[in-house]
């Protein structure tokens, strides 16, 4: 059975970070809302969110895997991560992988709220002001806190900087690949103002965008562009 | 050896769903923070962040065991559930307790942007208006969103909705207990007017209240007061 993934079909949103870790993996799956036909498309999605079941989602992404479902995008990747054999096998660096993507989950929260401060139920042009003064902050305070936060721990890693958990890939990798990526495409007048300070997260995102299976995913069409639906949008107004 | 604790001193803050588990479990810790003398404080909590470690916390809590940090409060319970007999042996429901958890920690954040929806860095004060816009829509769209989910968790709980997981209490129990109490300090006219419409989850929060050893911790000088330092605040501008 191949892993079901259910997420927004139209972003890459927190969806992508389990999208890299199937494609890197190189193992069959389904995007379930963005295919067509029965029992497909973001109807098929709504439908199982709305149903009853013994373990509801809260929201996408979710993942079904012999009927059972889980959600949360960390949790996923702690479940996907021996599975994929992107997580160390001892339990304790696993658990500490997965505390590395909980930080990744906060920042995506930060993220996301530069352009909604006020509530993801209204337009940006509706908290256009706010996330002006969000955004100003969030460019000079926070992305250097994580960043440098992650930075630090490729520095600490006891067994080398090229990786952020032991000495071979797993999914928090992949992760800081895309948080380098998105934060170019929404703010590419800040980073490219600042990236110099994280010369291992930038040197480590550069090898995860050259691995195979990596390399042919993003010139594929299974990924889907940046733009101004997702987690990271640019607006201009909002950069540096 | 006890479990160290550590986390802010003066709130409850994300700390207090860790303290009511090892509160309910009965078992010895140190609220490092809290503590006087030798190794105690918040300067040994800020000392620990600091110092060079494998496994370094980007923010408090974090708890320390045989030498080892773990850190975010949701990693933290999923680890300490089993040992505290707070969480399901089986795999699966331990993996659904935690997913729960997870959904916790992101209302948590959206309690906490109530009042300070432009930056953690500035002052109430200085995003008070801000404050008001996302406080309205925060009441009338986002707390019946989680809490009819969790209303429906404990609904459609196969073993009965005393519980969220299973047939007894898990550390998921001890948090919608912490979400309720805090909502109501935070917003008790909004709370008000609609609390009826979670049955489920006020009884669970009753029952967790008159536990033994959560009503005598509730009463302790362990248990610190609500305040206008922590997530949950009440400015009554923000109320409905």
């Amino acid at each position: 059975m191949p892993y079901e993934l259910f997420y927004w079909p139209t972003i890459q949103g927190r969806g992508e970070f389990i999208r890299l870790a199937l494609e890197e993996a190189g193992v069959d799956y389904i995007d379930v809302a963005r295919r067509r036909g029965r029992g497909m498309g973001v109807a098929a999605m709504m439908k199982l969110m709305e149903a009853p079941a013994a373990h509801p989602a809260f929201a996408p992404p979710f993942l079904r895997v012999d009927g059972e479902l889980i959600a949360h995008t960390a949790n996923i990747l702690d479940w996907l991560g021996p599975r994929l054999k992107l997580a160390p096998a001892n339990a304790q660096a696993r658990r500490w992988t997965h505390q590395l993507q909980l930080s990744v989950t906060d920042f995506l929260v930060e993220v996301h709220d530069t352009h909604h401060p006020i509530a993801s139920a209204l337009y940006y042009e509706e908290q256009k002001r706010e996330s002006r003064r969000r955004a100003r902050i969030f460019i000079e305070q926070r992305i250097p806190k994580y960043l440098d936060y992650f930075e630090q721990v490729l520095e600490s890693n006891p067994q080398g900087d090229r990786h952020m958990v032991g000495r071979s890939l797993t999914y928090v990798d992949l992760s800081m690949f895309q948080l380098i990526e998105g934060l170019r495409y929404a703010f590419p007048r800040a980073m490219a103002a600042s990236e110099s300070s994280w010369p291992r997260l930038v040197a480590l995102h550069d090898a995860v965008a050259v691995r195979p299976r990596i390399a042919a995913y993003l010139k594929s069409k299974r990924r889907i562009a940046f733009n101004r639906d997702g987690i990271f949008r640019h607006y201009p107004e909002l950069d540096l």
